[in-house]
């Protein structure tokens, strides 16, 4: 390719709201261009990028023996009323009224629609397992588009979705889809973890994140260097602390802290540590009638140790709490006789069911508000000062140096951006929308279900946030717009530059490299620029001075200087620097 | 590909709303699966073909220069105010209101998107011309959707736009893009033929649509067998006949016709050649004051012969009848006195302007109206019984055997599907959305715009229209779904069979032939008839009484009978076939 046939359009500056790293350089480098609030025009850069992401996902997910077809962007809404989600989904879902005034969606994701292809095509256990995908748009309504590609309303998914017999059958796809995965993102070029996700309501170990690495993302990843364990913040275990609760030392005392409604405040007045302190959070889980009324409310104390963080999903799987919702100030102040910053576990008005995490379970002596305003108890014991707690779960968020859960050292987290996620569903959508195949025994079942998204166009941006600099993007070779670029310096005044260039230019296309030759005629500081910031990694200088040596430059976007290279050389030496 | 990696599902039937063939063999083929009116999913089959019809579109436009880029499904309101589309395009444009009520549209082209970038990527002169396209979803939203992927609502289309500095450059820009659609249309294996159409307000050779010759096809294509013209029906001049007009021969006379309100019952009823008689239609034409109220109507006469038809783009074209409209019943008898079906130009009651076509102009003792209801004149001639018509015109469509307009013969007429359209749109939208460059003397100047479609997922809807049978599809090797299908009889009983049709598979596909082995173990007819219900071109055979020969069954899907070809010698048989 030649840069007078392409379309290079390179800004000095970025827009204003662009916030990141990711979206400043794709519109700086001209990969990106906004159309509308979180709605881009992915230009002829960009969209090269994206191909290759997309030809890698193909190439694996064929491998893997799925099969591609392409559902429509608009969809009509009677199938998203059969499964629920016409009703269920937030204003995120697209809705439209066509000419005649029928609902239709435009598409987040294709549950529905491949459901409904299953149940139709899918009519024999002979038939089964069979994974389907597409690479296609899709919309999501989101309250605040941001990041460019990172979080846009238009987007491109690869979405499978495997069909099979029963559950186990279900998990085996799954990990199938996890080797396809893991072979993708190698592929890819770029440091990732597949983490483990919460499953919600299939439970076990079938819900799989792959996140990139970078300082920016926005996820919690959870890892223990010495081992494979790796999860995301939701579904990461906190071990309960080894060996028994230490016995009471400190006697009870009602304290004032006046203002202190924190258990930050309160520890730096007491001058004790943070980990001496437990938080108290308020729950409620309300009992609905047949009509949707509320006939019951149950509040319940979920308590955590001052430094910990509640970790909400994990909160949801305690037996009872499933639903929850936070309680009101009216309802805590019925229950606990004050207002929040004061809560405890001791002299309720009412009775609240107490969940300990299961580090506060263990605890002596602790700290925790005494149910009246501007009050805290310090020396608390469970047992002497209140009865043991109802229930003892994992409510908290992990934190760096906790034992890991596999027991092989301790935890570490960086952060990561959600690239892709493959779960198993089930019956989630086969069971609403009746959709059975016939088994060996000739009875009908409905099909158990796996779901596998890559987020083909924000893998770019999560690439880019792992990798740039002050001058641009330096993109992994798999996935740059241009493998290697030749930069011809004065190629408009030196017949025997611009004969070596085109010549160099034919030579590596000729080979398969793709290769983009600068023929704008640009000075040497800007074209040198224009390519750091579009981020080729590989880069050929053609100088009269160089090939009067016989020789090039070449320099890879991570290197700081330039290594000669004789002209004859410049194909080998290429491919074996591609081939690293 | 094997089969039992695949998603194969034939139907018996077709359902009942399948009209065209078509549709029926592509619903039967299992190529497409409807999911809504109009609205279908590309199942793995007929995803196989649009994918290479994208691929050889891809690589002819890339060959011609042009850019590829990827403009948003769904655009926002405001552009498609600027150029004024969002009000004047009718329900065939789906509206959205987003979760803000913002107004957004999906497109159906995206002349307003291509014109906003053009207005900020290309600043000056020296970056055109520029060609970018995209190959994307489309939605219309039809009143009628039919015919399966022939009039869908939800579409795939290459778009492209060319940008120019002037005119004269935006008709060279039109010319390769007329050169590159005849090597992607030669390259797709179908008969087609590339058709002058109106080029509007832009005047001038500049609008070409390329027309898949079918039988079946809505478009009536004019042409000349003896030489290149080739015109659709809006397009195609009728010559004025040639010689003089003949001599007054009859004598007016008023003839009563009772209830003959038609020119064929007239000269049914006079027993005379229908090619004597005139049809009167008129038309009207409003003057609008600035608020859009009607000031004044001028009502026209136009004149035609009794077995031709208007051709209602040539009436607009003659001067003052830009934005004609019928006239209305009461218009009319205001104007002739009577009603419609004893129209004529003698003996109005209010003058209207004639025009007639170039053949009436010419004819002698010819028959129309008289004005009066059951009464027609017979006999007329201008110059004599009225004044020589204000208007000489082509108004009418051309038949066939009239006289091709480049003078090298007649004319024939068959029928086409359109399935592409090239042509140049001036300043169209240029102009109302400000999109401008800076030419060489430093001033701004609107693009010249050119815009170039292709109907990438109607195009093998129009391959199968041309090429079918009672038993099915029959495609052209470039845009089959496979090229060759491997069909072993017995391969579940026989080791011999199967290890031959492995090997024969492993060894095409190695040669880059796009094979696929059915290894459903389907009994040998309902394979075949499968494999031609989808129209795969070349089937090889593997079976135990063959193999003992050394022997495999080649078939072509148009042939009516195997021929044997040597075990060891399938590959280069194949090879020449291919390439045939």
């Amino acid at each position: 390719m030649k840069a007078s046939q392409f379309l290079i359009s390179t800004l000095k500056e970025a827009p204003a709201d662009a916030e990141v790293a990711s979206h400043r350089l794709m519109m700086r480098a001209g990969m990106i261009k906004k159309l509308g609030a979180g709605i881009y025009t992915y230009m002829p850069m960009g969209l090269r990028v994206i191909r290759k992401v997309e030809a890698i996902v193909r190439e694996e997910m064929n491998r893997a023996g799925a099969v591609e077809l392409t559902m429509p962007v608009v969809q009509p809404a009677e199938l998203w009323q059969e499964s629920g989600r016409f009703q269920a989904y937030g204003p995120e879902l697209l809705r439209i009224k066509d000419r005649h005034e029928r609902d239709f969606v435009v598409q987040p994701t294709s549950e529905e629609a491949i459901t409904d292809i299953g149940r139709q095509e899918l009519r024999s256990y002979r038939q089964l397992p069979k994974n389907l995908y597409q690479i296609q748009t899709k919309f999501r309504d989101e309250r605040r588009p941001r990041f460019g590609l990172m979080r846009g309303r238009e987007f491109v998914m690869k979405d499978a979705y495997s069909f099979d017999r029963d559950l186990e059958a279900a998990k085996r796809s799954y990990q199938q889809m996890g080797q396809a995965y893991r072979a993708i993102f190698d592929r890819f070029g770029l440091r990732y973890r597949a983490v483990a996700a919460d499953s919600g309501a299939i439970g076990g170990d079938v819900s799989q994140e792959f996140q990139v690495i970078a300082a920016t993302g926005e996820d919690a990843i959870v890892y223990c260097p010495d081992s494979e364990y790796a999860a995301n913040m939701e579904k990461a275990e906190a071990l309960a602390p080894a060996g028994p609760r230490a016995a009471a030392a400190q006697a009870m005392t009602r304290v004032p802290t006046p203002g202190k409604a924190t258990c930050e405040d309160v520890a730096q007045l007491l001058g004790v540590a943070l980990t001496t302190t437990v938080k108290s959070l308020v729950l409620a889980t309300d009992q609905h009638d047949d009509r949707g009324n509320v006939v019951k409310t149950q509040v319940w104390l979920l308590l955590v140790r001052g430094d910990h963080g509640l970790n909400e999903i994990k909160a949801g799987k305690v037996p009872g709490l499933d639903g929850f919702r936070f309680a009101t100030v009216p309802e805590i102040e019925a229950h606990f006789g004050t207002k929040p910053g004061y809560l405890g576990p001791i002299g309720l008005k009412q009775p609240v069911k107490i969940v300990a995490d299961r580090e506060v379970a263990l605890m002596a002596d602790w700290i925790c508000g005494a149910n009246e305003e501007d009050y805290h108890l310090t020396g608390v014991n469970w047992g002497r000062d209140l009865p043991e707690p109802d229930t003892v779960a994992d409510l908290r968020n992990v934190v760096e140096g906790d034992l890991s859960p596999d027991g092989k050292g301790r935890l570490a987290i960086e952060r990561g951006i959600e690239v892709g996620h493959i779960f198993v569903l089930g019956t989630k959508y086969s069971v609403p929308m009746n959709a059975t195949f016939l088994d060996e025994d000739g009875k009908p079942k409905p099909f158990q279900m796996g779901c596998y998204g890559i987020g083909i166009t924000r893998l770019p941006a999560a690439a880019i946030e792992q990798n740039n600099d002050e001058r641009g993007i330096i993109w992994p070779d798999a996935i740059a717009p241009f493998t290697v670029v030749l930069c011809p310096i004065g190629m408009d005044r030196s017949a025997d530059v611009k004969a070596a260039a085109e010549k160099l230019h034919d030579e590596l296309a000729a080979a398969g490299i793709d290769v983009m030759l600068d023929d704008r005629g640009e000075r040497p500081g800007a074209m040198f620029a224009d390519w750091e910031l579009i981020g080729v990694p590989h880069r050929v200088v053609i100088s009269d001075r160089g090939l009067k040596e016989g020789q090039l430059e070449y320099q890879h976007r991570r290197d700081t200087a330039a290594s000669k290279v004789a002209v004859g050389e410049v194909l080998d030496f290429l491919r074996g620097r591609l081939a690293a």
